[in-house]
């Protein structure tokens, strides 16, 4: 798919069919995802490929957010001792940038694979890491749902001239 | 450009030709950007994007982490009080993922119309906020450097099989 296309044709999909992922087209994801920039190449970003329905239901219990079944979820996590190690004071914070940077490959890539994904940014932190038997240091950043899709949504209304402006704000 | 491929062939580009880089361009990246995903469709994202190059040499003396000459700079920006307003307590994390999101989209367009771009992520905050006369409630989360590319860096070094779990954290 054309990039600009994939772009503007991406949307937030919550509903999906029962036909799973395989795990080849999951490693492509996340390997779409780590060519995203990284602050200093750091590379503190984490992915857990969960694709076990019992696991899967867990996260939802655990996730307000996710309402249909997803077949697969990409948790993208960061691990704050590493980013701290390389990018200082500004470790944690460089961390969630590239996180969501590797994020929006990972969704456009989904895309273009005829998957639907939807970012899941609310969940239980502690919990999650408990699941997902992550150390203290890695913590999960955003979860990504991903299954073909079963809906079409209409496109969003997004703003434009109302968010952009030239030299200085006004 | 196919969307693998600009993912894949993307580079930080720090080092930029003299050549300017037509308005209707920067608007068309920054229209790419605002196709990113946006938590509950906030859209509390703000871009301000710099063309003048006195400008552009105060942004440069207020972050350390630009050296050559960029023709333009999109300052990604967020409504923190909007974000709070539409996101409640977790509306400044998702300020910031929703922008870096949006950037990588921006680096993507960028890179596809044959421009170099690089991510900033270390700026003097508050000496930003007055240059470019944002309010209070309006923060910088991210610079981009833009301009056509005078440098072909080498891939950087990827890590893949150490980042990427099955299931859970081993």
């Amino acid at each position: 798919m054309e990039l600009f296309e994939a772009i503007k044709t991406r949307r937030s999909i919550r509903a999906f069919s029962n036909e799973p992922i395989s795990q080849e087209i999951l490693s492509e994801l996340v390997n779409a995802g780590v060519w995203a920039p990284s602050a200093g190449n750091m590379q503190a970003w984490r992915f857990i490929i969960i694709t076990d329905s019992n696991q899967i239901e867990k996260i939802k219990n655990l996730s307000p957010g996710i309402f249909g079944k997803p077949k697969a979820v990409i948790a993208v996590c960061s691990d704050f001792d590493e980013a701290t190690k390389k990018s200082g004071l500004q470790g944690e914070r460089f961390a969630i940038i590239d996180a969501s940077m590797a994020a929006e490959n990972i969704l456009l890539a989904a895309h273009d694979k005829g998957l639907g994904a939807c970012v899941i940014g609310s969940f239980h932190e502690l919990a999650l890491q408990r699941l997902l038997n992550l150390p203290p240091n890695i913590k999960p950043i955003l979860l990504i749902i991903l299954g073909f899709p079963a809906e079409t949504p209409k496109p969003p209304k997004r703003k434009f001239e109302e968010i952009i402006w030239w030299e200085v704000y006004k």
